[in-house]
């Protein structure tokens, strides 16, 4: 029996609240051995209140050594295997701008790009041009019709967009044709299945008019595909575990991480203020609240360790917020580690806490990475979370007699 | 996704070295408890020094309570899962005689033994005769022909030899012949498939011949076959990780094991000294290094904790060799356990230091069981050694996005 079975056959419904709050790239480094890490700096009675009542431990999202990106960070712990359940790299890009694909839809992730006269790439950013310019080309190329087919066409950011094919039947099968180098054309799109080629064929017609309508856009006269994918076939979320859940998230990436399992995206406003008020007119509705908070995440990455440690501070000023609402279950985390000092993601395991009655208490009276190394849930697979959040909500039966 | 796939697909090319320095049954058990172990009785200070500005773990080397040999000990720490790619023991004991076992080879143990006039075996180690007999035995066998067959009989060590035969397409599922007891006549070879049966055939007509070689040679005047295996089909570990990889290893069955997985097998004279000359002349050709050092375990397996103790101070002292070659990665850890207390392998975790940039430093300042219990690592299946030391040689992508 796999672990969504074993919920799926044990889950319960009671009144229990539930709330993860996922403060996005937690975990961290000391700048040098022997030194805090951002966590373990920061200022954080009411994360130490619970730590000293709760229980602590470590996640590790994928397997040991795996930086996880935020598709499978939260993935995990969400309780699906990330290595079973594989978001495509176009499917993720999408979701991150808030573009609600549906089961006929083909994501792609584009590139604009420059070809000189030859067709051949000169750069494979397009002159890095800038969002404003990425967006009125995107307009131009919306306009562009198949037969059969309906297409979206998305600026992300600079010479970053989104191209979706819907209709029904589309694989999403289909090789890159982004030649990773310069001085060669573009490659053509080849389908690795029946379903796919079609998607594959879809994309060469629109490619030959896209290149009509940029023609006199130079730098960006064209562009690559890359990540072409379907939405995966994934259990929803209130299917496994009996839960009806909410996602409180401002940044439309996790927002869409979030519809992927079906969790009802609730407007989260702009502020972690925001998103607690939008907690609690809420709290009578759902059984389960996702909280996302992202700066802990963009902190790290720009290598701003005073600044992370902040943002960890303002996250600890919202939890008497979030502990008035009396939740049976709170648990804070990340989906994976963001230290300062590698201004990226990284594969160290990810600080847990859990707050709930019949914790079993450890010595632990401090929220960092080196109490939850000696916490009471020890080191576990992300994947492990949520059977452990149903248990301390009494949501789970015994398993066998 | 499986773990290689996952290394195939993440795995990116630097100039990173990485040393896995294997000291052959690292882990132990005090003699008495309350009492320290062999590493904790040692005088390490430089393993002491790493310990405390890097990071410690414990790793399992199969699964908790499995005793593992040499082999299933070192597939775990190539990365490759001990329950997925499983040695044949005649594979085993070819590798440990520096046999150069070939894709059309059938490797078998054979176990010289004593017969009676009925053919019944009445001594299952034909009176334990000494290695010179043993030798001169296998020269009289080796002369045995078997038409489209090349055989190969090379002796191991007092009553124990390996046969190997070499044509196409023979099988390796073929029953033992040892009947485990006395009084009883050997097993006739049967296989258990049709490419085995064929191989079966082979090993009747030679036991055939044979019987009538060693006709004279009480007490060793035939023999059993056990553990027929051919070479497993195994990724290299070039493939898998994308490392140019070196074994420095002095034992025939580290360099063999080495070898199943394509590491380039380097001359290592026959001591450590010899070993870390050859790390240092090779340093600029490969990016992985594998150094084995034999002691630790053979000290354990004769029971002398002293002698034990000994040799893990004469691996520490090694190890400024090692870093005056600035390593990207430093990892020291055994491939199972041995302690003196039990004159055996044994199934306890195996201590893990790492060493490199980037760890999570814990609180341990000496490397020994206790304080790797504590360590940052925590305790993992050792198939995830490579994954994490892939990841501190930054030599891994982002997983998903």
């Amino acid at each position: 029996m796999n672990l969504h079975d074993l919920m799926r056959q044990l889950q319960v419904k009671n009144d229990s609240k539930m709330v993860l709050l996922v403060a996005d790239g937690l975990g961290g480094l000391p700048l040098h051995p022997g030194e805090k890490t951002e966590l373990e700096t920061a200022r954080t009675p009411n994360l130490d209140a619970l730590a000293t009542s709760g229980v602590l431990g470590l996640s590790t999202p994928v397997i040991p050594g795996i930086t996880p990106g935020s598709g499978p960070g939260h993935l995990g712990l969400f309780g699906y295997d990330p290595l079973e359940f594989n978001i495509g790299r176009g499917v993720l890009e999408a979701l991150g701008i808030d573009f609600d694909l549906g089961p006929n839809d083909v994501a792609i992730r584009g590139n604009f790009v420059t070809v000189d006269e030859n067709r051949n790439i000169v750069d494979r950013r397009a002159g890095r041009i800038g969002s404003d310019v990425g967006a009125r080309l995107c307009e131009k190329l919306a306009k562009i019709t198949i037969p059969g087919v309906e297409v979206f066409v998305r600026p992300v950011k600079e010479y970053r967009l989104v191209i979706v094919f819907r209709a029904p039947g589309l694989g999403g099968n289909v090789e890159d044709t982004d030649p990773q180098r310069t001085g060669v054309p573009a490659l053509d799109p080849v389908g690795r299945d029946d379903a796919s080629q079609r998607t594959a064929e879809i994309a060469r017609e629109f490619l030959a008019k896209a290149a009509e309508v940029l023609k006199d856009d130079h730098p960006a006269n064209y562009f690559t595909m890359r990540g072409v994918a379907r939405l995966p076939e994934i259990p929803t979320f209130e299917e496994i575990y009996g839960l009806r859940a909410a996602a409180i998230a401002v940044y439309p990436m996790y927002r869409g991480l979030a519809r992927l399992v079906s969790m009802d995206v609730l407007d989260a406003g702009q502020t972690l203020d925001d998103q607690c008020s939008r907690l609690e007119q809420v709290w009578n509705d759902y059984d389960f609240f996702f909280v996302h908070f992202k700066y802990t995440d963009s902190t790290g990455e720009d290598g701003d360790f005073p600044k992370k440690v902040e943002r960890i501070e303002q996250l600890d000023a919202a939890i008497p917020r979030i502990m008035a609402l009396k939740p049976t279950v709170l648990a804070v985390t990340g989906d994976h580690s963001t230290p300062s000092k590698m201004r990226s993601h990284s594969w160290h395991p990810v600080p847990v806490l859990v707050s709930a009655e019949n914790c079993r208490t450890d010595a632990c009276t401090s929220f960092g990475e080196q109490q939850c190394l000696s916490g009471g849930l020890g080191q576990f697979p992300a994947k492990y979370l949520m059977s452990q959040l149903m248990a301390y909500a009494g949501r789970l039966e015994k398993y066998g007699a």
